[in-house]
């Protein structure tokens, strides 16, 4: 990728504009799975259970992808959630191998109220990308 | 803030490729900022002070705001920064107790450097917006 024109005063305005703008989203989303009783890291990744397109329920790696994390800490972060009551594990019944990961009816109630909140949030952030040239 | 109707299957994968997609520009962008010898946190402390809009050089307190962080973890930050010779202190001249921060020329040609990269990609992440209904 080479490099681009030379950065403008409203460039660097923008970029930062659109980083404070993150954070803030960050924080926000972060406080409200807490208010939920959840990590913000769980509440990740019950949406990448939720949101999976696929055929079956996702699988570890197909989770590890969507939260950009190592497959160890993916395990922790689903062990902890079925101690939590909000995944369950299921092998593949093709592949015993295989595990696939499931919401409780718990996970299905929290992702779905969190995620109400968060289409509204998402509206108001998409309304901070600075129209492209 | 009343919750928005009941999110569909599409809304659920809407949410899940904004944070992926998200997740893997942050992580990008930490990388970059390592590239050329900032920790991620510096190359964000530059950005704000030099995205700035005003008619002097940021303040500690302005520049908490752009970060979203507290006023001490900030005053650390800029130590740090100034230990690394990115960053410069300069008291204000009507107002003593007022400090306002500059980059040295060492701190632009980084902010440059990095904002050039960040421009295109922030070019790629706006496309992962869903347009809006």
């Amino acid at each position: 990728m080479s490099p681009a024109r030379r950065p403008t005063a409203r460039d660097y305005q923008e970029l930062l504009g659109f980083r404070t703008a993150l954070r803030r989203f960050l924080r926000w989303s972060e406080d409200q799975a807490r208010a939920v009783g959840l990590t913000p890291v769980q509440h990740q990744l019950l949406l990448a259970i939720k949101g999976h397109r696929g055929e079956s329920a996702p699988t570890i790696g197909e989770l590890s992808d969507y939260l950009v994390s190592r497959h160890h800490s993916v395990v922790e972060l689903i062990d902890r959630a079925v101690d939590a009551s909000l995944v369950e594990r299921r092998r593949d019944e093709a592949d015993h191998r295989v595990v696939h990961l499931l919401l409780t009816k718990l996970g299905e109630e929290r992702i779905e109220e969190l995620s109400r909140m968060h289409l509204e949030e998402l509206g108001q952030l998409r309304r901070l990308f600075p129209a492209e040239d």
